[in-house]
Parts: structure tokens; C-alpha cells; sequence
């Protein structure tokens, strides 16, 4: 409430001196200390949030919605955190490949393994998709959860990333952690709703953005209940994928893990427009937001052609529903968080 | 903390009275107004629950567990609420198929609609596995999420059990619905890991028991994303049976859905042994419970023969771990809430 009332002072001020100039105006916006989202230029996306938020939250107004209503979901690859130059959780497997070799020497000769660990990257490609899932089985399965869970959290604090030097999860969006933090200071329910796998994206999700586990929403192998001699149980991750929560999977993982439909829905790829769809949908007021990578120099540029968060069906849909497209150049005053 | 301190206060009475005589602390147990399990009889099972939530809950002590990882789960049927004489998911079924039977000329001379519909049980139990998996299709597949969340809400409130004449959510066990207030005033997130369907818990938990839809944890089918050439989307659901929750799969799905480890269990059959099972693996203070129906009078009374709620190797268990086992002739005082 402290956040909504603060922020009706500043628009309320933005107003008064609409009169006077732009200029005037832009520092306010920049400078006003109770700005919520204060890494976010201003501009009609920025309003375009602050609105539909303010908008659900007024009492007795139209569209106020009850609070348990209040469900939020983000994509996480491109939405949340960077996925260039490929997604992270590959980056985890290809990391955890050179650090599992010592332990398996035949993969000195056997491809996709051999091809990996001589960074011969045209004779990976040649793998195909085969030597794709023969890596993820490698790494993501024939362990137990505990053990996973282990493996991911060790790689979040030794690995970096190629262009940036810095930890995988520094490289986060600090507006979207800003939005997550004023969606649920608006008593928003936070989720993530990825393609990733859930047991990658469970062991840091709830240090980096503040989403328990239980919030976390991705794609699944199946996972087995074993107990040993000694009576101890314990969950066996297997390599026989179950779940893929992408494109139409994610309104089917939304209904299947949350059970009820959003209100809000942010993503950045072709992969979330039916998760967009879905929660636009819906009766009362509804927000669907993409972010359309837009900084090479900051970041990285890609859309329509990318093989990787390929966005086009999802950006002519948001030009025709006037859903709220996000330009990270334009938009973003900064992009990741400042090194710590 | 309110409840909390209340409590601190309640205990401390107690022990200066127990000089005096028991019939004393019986009353002061009984009358005294801050007791957060009024519906409970006092005795070792009350004292296991309280102690336990007061040693999590104590900053400082050696059992303290951070807010955020008191997760607790219950399973629905025969420990939340009534399990008898069928289970209620499928008295909804057969009520179903009354409902919808003068759409269904056919059912007429089909079974095991033909043997329902003339209530023949002879000939219904006749049809095995294969009719009631017919009758599960007919009543829960082809028809939207929103469609059948509709009929669910509808049946719990015209559709009365047969023995009680009430209707089936006034079936759920008044001393649980304490329980889990008093688990969430103290900082648990209170979760259903239940072998029933998703979809027909989901509709009325929220009202019932104060759990939102997101920690409703259940036995699905699978769902397809479905969009009309209005370009309305929805969400079918179908016939193919996806993710079992019970036995072995109930740790599997406290690990799919809530992805972290309860620290409290409460089941009441064999099919919640690997649950409790693998809560009281977990490192630190641990609760594991069982409701023992030992009350033909007031409710049920069925264990190690019965073919619903079944409670065998479960029960010897708990004996040999020191599980708390309810007696719900001896450790409740009230079953049902006060009819309204």
C-alpha cells in the first residue's frame, strides 16, 4: 500500500508540471525516491504497468481484483535472466560435462562427449538433436534430486558467462527484479512459468527473485521414489523427459501447477504466446507484456529470425491485442544489476 | 504469534496445576479459551502436535526452522475429510452420470452406465476396473477445466451423503480444520497431497479449508490447449490418465509441485506411507501423523481389512517410529463441524 500511495503522489506532481516541460517532467520521473520501478525509463510502458497495477488494486474500483486473485507469471530464458549466447541451462550442462570428464573416460571417444570436450563445435552441431538430449541425460538425470539440486547451486557460483565474466544469476534483469518486488509489495503472487527445467531453476530462484519453489513452474523428467537397505528414501531423477511446459504447455502447466488463470503474464518469445493468450483471455482487467531484445550493445538483439527466444508470432499478436512490448534499449534505464 | 503466545501461557497453567489432580487439568485443557485445538482431547497426540509446532517455531532453539521451509501436508481423503462409504470423487461420478443421463439415451442399455442408472451394484461391480474407468471418462473427460470446476461446485452444494444427509464439504473433520489454522498462524504453508483428482479438489479447497488452488497438489489427466476460430482458447481435458498421486508418487509429487521437502505430514492409509515416509527422512524436527478411524459410532471404523483408506503397513510404522497415530474415538472430541 506504502508503494500505491507513494506512487499516486508522483503522478499527481508528473501531472502539475506537464504544463511547464518534458524535460521537467523526465527528471521527476527520474529522481522521485518513491518510484517503484525506478531502473525503467518513463514512457507509455512504464505507465502502461503502473496503471493496470493501480487499477486491480483500487477498492471498489472496476477492476480491483481480491487479492488471492492476484496471480503473476514470467517466463524466465529471456524474460527474467539473459539466454544468449545459448540458454544457460545448457551452458550448465556443457560446464558440467568438462567437470564430470575425469570420471568418465570413454567419453574421450564418444561422441556427443568427445566433440564437447575438444570445443570442436561443428562436430557437436553434426550431433543433432540426439547428441542434445545425450548431453542432458549425462548431466540432468541418474542422480538423486538432492544431489542435482547440489550440482546446480555449486555451477551458480563458479561459472561465468563468456561475454559478460560475470556469475550466471548476476546476469538478471534488474528492472524485472524491480517489477517482481512491486508486484508483490501489490500483494501479487509471483510465479515462474519457464521451459526450463524445474529442478535447474528451483536451488536459486527463490535467493535471486524472491520465488519460493514452490512457485516455480518448468518442464519436468520423471522422478522416481526409491529407499535404500538402510531404510533412507530418496527421489532418483531419471532421463525420460515428462513434461515439456512451452508454447501450449504452459497454459497447461499454468492450470496443472497453479489452477487458476493469471492476471499478469510477461514474456519474450513465440514460446509464451499462449501463456499470453491464455491470460488475456480472461474477464476483467488482464495485462500480457513481451520484451523484445532491442540492445546489442547492452545486452544482445534478436527476434524474429533468432534460433534462440524467437520472437514473431507473439510480436504481431502483441501489435494486434496492444499487449505492452517492452523495448530494452528504449525502456530500460539499466540492464543488469550493478556488480556487487 | 498470537496463538503462539497464548499457548506459552496455556502450558505453563497446566503444569502448576499438575500437582493438584488431573481432573483439574482436564477442565483447565478443555475450557481454557486460547486453546488452538479446542475440538481435540487433551492427552499424548494433542501434546505431540503442539510440541512439535512450538519447537519449530521457538527463535533461537535448536529445532527452529525458517518460515519459508514449514511446509506441510496433509492427504485429502480420510484425513481431511470423510473417505466413506466411497470415496466422495467417485459418489460425484455417480451422481454425474444420473445428472447427465437424459443426454445419454445410449446409457440406457450400456453397461456400466445401463447397471449405475438402475442402481444394480451387482452388476456395476461386475464391470471391474474397465467400468469404472468408463464412468470416470464419461463424468471427467470432454469438457473444459472451466466446465468441470462448474459442475464440481454444483455438486457440493445439492448432492447429500447418504448416511449423514449433509452435504459433502460439511464431511471434513472440524479438529483438521483447527489443525491447519494453527499450523498456518504459525508460519506453514498448508498443502494437499491428495490421491484424488486435481480438478475436483481444487474448486472448493480454497473455501473449505483455507487452501488456494496453488498448493493443491492431486492425480491429473492430461489437459490440451485448445484455441476456437473466434480465437477463444481453452483448456480440454481428456481421458488419458497423466500423473498418479498416491504411494510412491506422493513424494514425487511434493517434489513436481512443491519442490521442497514438508517438515509435517498427516495421512491416514497406506497410500500415504511413502509421504510420511519421506518427511521424517528429512534432517531436523519432523512430524509425521496418522488418523486411525476408530469411531463406528460418530464416523467410521476401518483399518487393515478395508478396501477404502486401507491402513496396514502404515500403521505398523508408525508403531515402529513413533509416528503420532489418532485416535479419533479417543482424540477427538467433536468429528464434524456443528451443522450450520
Amino acid at each position: 500500500m506504502f508503494v500505491f500511495a507513494a506512487f499516486i503522489v508522483r503522478r499527481s506532481f508528473v501531472v502539475t508540471l506537464l504544463a511547464v516541460s518534458f524535460v521537467v517532467i523526465a527528471c521527476a520521473g527520474v529522481s522521485a525516491q518513491s518510484d517503484p520501478l525506478p531502473s525503467w525509463n518513463g514512457g507509455a510502458v512504464k505507465k502502461s504497468i503502473i496503471d493496470f497495477v493501480s487499477r486491480v488494486t483500487t477498492p471498489g474500483g472496476v477492476d480491483f481484483v481480491p487479492v488471492e486473485q492476484r496471480i503473476a507469471t514470467f517466463d524466465n530464458d529471456g524474460t527474467l535472466w539473459c539466454e544468449q549466447p545459448v540458454y544457460f541451462q545448457v551452458a550448465f550442462a556443457f560446464d558440467r560435462i568438462k567437470a564430470m570428464a575425469p570420471q568418465h573416460p570413454e567419453w574421450n571417444s564418444t561422441q556427443p562427449f568427445k566433440a564437447l570436450l575438444n570445443k570442436d563445435m561443428e562436430a557437436l552441431a553434426a550431433t543433432g538433436e540426439k547428441g542434445m538430449l545425450q548431453i542432458m541425460a549425462a548431466t540432468h538425470a541418474g542422480m538423486t534430486t538432492d544431489e542435482f539440486s547440489k550440482a546446480v547451486l555449486d555451477w551458480t557460483v563458479d561459472a561465468r558467462h563468456p561475454r559478460f565474466n560475470r556469475p550466471y544469476t548476476d546476469l538478471v534483469y534488474q528492472p524485472m527484479l524491480e517489477l517482481l518486488a512491486y508486484l508483490r509489495a501489490n500483494g501479487f503472487k509471483t510465479f515462474v512459468v519457464s521451459g526450463g527445467g524445474v529442478e535447474f531453476m528451483r536451488p536459486w530462484m527463490e535467493k535471486i527473485y524472491g520465488i519460493p519453489p514452490e512457485q516455480v513452474v518448468g518442464s519436468s523428467g520423471v522422478v522416481t521414489f526409491q529407499i535404500d537397505a538402510s531404510g533412507k528414501p530418496s527421489l532418483l531423477k531419471t532421463a525420460k523427459i515428462e513434461f515439456v511446459d512451452d508454447g501450449p504447455g504452459k497454459p497447461v502447466g499454468i492450470n496443472r501447477f497453479i489452477g487458476r488463470r493469471p492476471i499478469f503474464a510477461f514474456g519474450n518469445s513465440d514460446g509464451d504466446l499462449q501463456m499470453l493468450q491464455w491470460t488475456a483471455a480472461g474477464a476483467g482487467a488482464r495485462f500480457a507484456g513481451l520484451v523484445h531484445h532491442t540492445d546489442a550493445e547492452r545486452e544482445y538483439a534478436y527476434d524474429r529470425q533468432s534460433k534462440i527466444g524467437k520472437l514473431d508470432k507473439a510480436l504481431d499478436q502483441a501489435a494486434a491485442k496492444e499487449w505492452t512490448v517492452i523495448d530494452m534499449k528504449r525502456d530500460w534505464k539499466t540492464v543488469f544489476p550493478i556488480k556487487r
